[in-house]
């Protein structure tokens, strides 16, 4: 039964274990934020972002009119676009494919991801009741929750109609599987939310599921509409997730070392929330007595739990503090850059150049990157 | 571009006009209820039907057991896998599908559209917050709302999948469009409440959206896998839609004339929330004084708004008592026969036999259905 199929990919868990025991050489270490050009290592793929983006923003006429504008909103305030210039870059790597009938395809798998993306955003803000969300306010604020749940869903079936139009068997099968996987991500960090006694390998699961999952879909299924050849599918397949945890592990390190207005909500806000991330587990680990850490926010958490909530942000703030001050962001960050340095090395079999070149530079990104 | 298709089927609202207007002459006349056997019905495709439950009871094993159980519980307790039925029955009017290896192409479509089925109804339970479906409890009740948003998209990325596992992309891309159609239909619904001068049309656009669209993609999903002509892929299309509108007019009708124990609720639940229902339009439109009716709803609604809802309630409980003592209720079941005798005719350049003879059974069933 292919629901069955595991979650991790087998290779993970031991292999970062041995990484984190003793640091491989890195190469690449940390520089002045800013410094790269996203918009140059985009210029190569500049069409076909532009047609991902026509497509997305053709997304309104069906519903009624507050809807459609908030779509718009929700949808025109953008982000990056990160998954579908990945996936973009990765279908060009062989070659050939921009100007051909073939690359409406990959425009399709572009924006599916974007939009499989924007969906769980729609419904984390059910989720985490957050205000902000890319800088904009989110549906929830203007509709009520049911709505945002039925605008997610109408995303979620707009997103499995652009993975239809890629008309490829393999890609449809991975939206819908990467769908799952993302969810169940979503409920592992719901049902581990407040044990401060989980393993940090739980991270690690949730983080490939709930984000490394869907850079996966980009760069796999860009290799397969590039019918490029299995090895190589594979290696891309791999690229996405070393890519996509770091990216994942970066954000998580700039929940904690942010202020408020790049972020849009506190520091420590993923903490405060009761969900742990990878420089908590740093944190905890260097600490000369984590137990009694440990013991001290369980028992704040249960007066939060019995209405009063001043300890539990008291004892939140206090460890943020301490936590910025100390060597766990950088332990993490050194996490991110082993991932990073994994994801270059998944692109050895693959031709050199402009395109290699600019997922390459995407890497050095994700770990400078300070927004 | 795809996504700005009209939602109505062009043929529709202007042909139930005349039908109301100077009905037809209508077969099917109401009989005692429950005389009819759906499993004698069902009989020529009980072993797809096992194998759709087969494939719907195996979605547990990748998620953690809480919500595995809960899945278990919602999805085993089944209704009358209606859905899936009329798709295997579909499937084999032109004989010679059930035994082949392309059989489990109707056996997927048949477990999508009831996974898809089933996922509406989790979101249902947060949408409506009603506390019993199939009479078991929701997952709602025990689960938080958060929780069942993310088990209704657990659910509709399994939808997703079994539809890509009919490994036919027309299929497919009805699959994704009818998710869509559906949550348009249930955005209709909300945008409506508690509006008593809408238009009938308005009901006629949301049930077509929020029900009947899924019978049509039972229907003429199983035609395409059939590889019946475009013709009769059409005549599908048509006997789905047809079904599935008298199949939810019949479902509005006992929301007002069932009794708590059938319905699990309280008569007019729907009326009590805002959704106006068919008998309602016609209750309106036989009273010799519709503007107060109006005019007393709407300022009981305003009381209720402001946190005194004693007066809606009693305004409901008034209104459906009076409705249930007039011919409001006649007027909508008539409405039910003109559209399952369109269903019957729909079926008229099939071929004659026992799965045309189970398909037309239905549709005496569903006139009769008494819960």
């Amino acid at each position: 039964m292919l629901i069955s199929q595991p979650i991790m990919p087998q290779s993970f868990p031991s292999k970062l274990m041995d990484a984190t025991a003793r640091p491989n050489v890195v190469e690449m270490t940390p520089q002045p934020s800013g410094a790269l050009d996203v918009n140059a290592l985009f210029a190569p793929i500049r069409p076909g972002l532009r047609q991902v983006e026509a497509k997305l923003c053709g997304v309104d006429s069906a519903l009624f009119a507050p809807l459609a504008d908030a779509f718009i909103n929700l949808i025109g305030s953008g982000g990056k676009r990160l998954r579908p210039a990945l996936a973009l870059l990765a279908a060009e790597l062989n070659g050939g494919m921009q100007g051909t009938p073939r690359y409406s395809a990959v425009i399709a798998l572009g924006a599916s991801v974007e939009m499989l993306h924007t969906a769980t955003l729609v419904h984390d803000d059910v989720i985490d009741g957050s205000l902000l969300r890319r800088g904009a306010p989110t549906l929830n604020a203007h509709w009520s929750g049911v709505s945002t749940v039925l605008a997610g869903n109408y995303l979620f079936g707009t997103a499995a109609r652009f993975s239809a139009e890629t008309q490829n068997m393999r890609v449809i099968e991975l939206f819908s599987d990467t769908l799952r996987t993302i969810v169940d991500g979503e409920l592992r960090q719901l049902k581990d939310r407040y044990n401060f006694v989980q393993k940090k390998d739980n991270y690690y699961q949730r983080i490939y599921a709930k984000t490394a999952s869907l850079f996966c879909a980009a760069t796999q299924g860009a290799a397969v509409l590039a019918k490029l050849p299995e090895e190589r599918i594979a290696d891309l397949y791999q690229f996405g997730y070393n890519f996509g945890m770091a990216f994942q592990i970066v954000d998580d390190i700039l929940d904690f070392i942010g202020d408020d207005t790049t972020l849009g909500k506190p520091a420590g806000s993923d903490l405060r929330q009761g969900t742990l991330t990878l420089p908590f587990f740093h944190y905890l680990h260097q600490h000369v007595d984590a137990s009694s850490v440990i013991a001290i926010l369980e028992a704040a958490q249960i007066e939060a739990d019995n209405g009063d909530g001043a300890v539990w942000n008291e004892a939140v703030t206090g460890l943020v503090q301490d936590l910025r001050a100390g060597s766990a962001v950088e332990a993490a960050r050194e996490e991110a850059r082993i991932f990073l340095r994994r994801a270059v090395d998944n692109l050895a079999g693959l031709p050199d150049g402009l395109y290699r070149h600019s997922l390459q530079g995407l890497c050095e990104f994700v770990v400078r990157r300070t927004y």
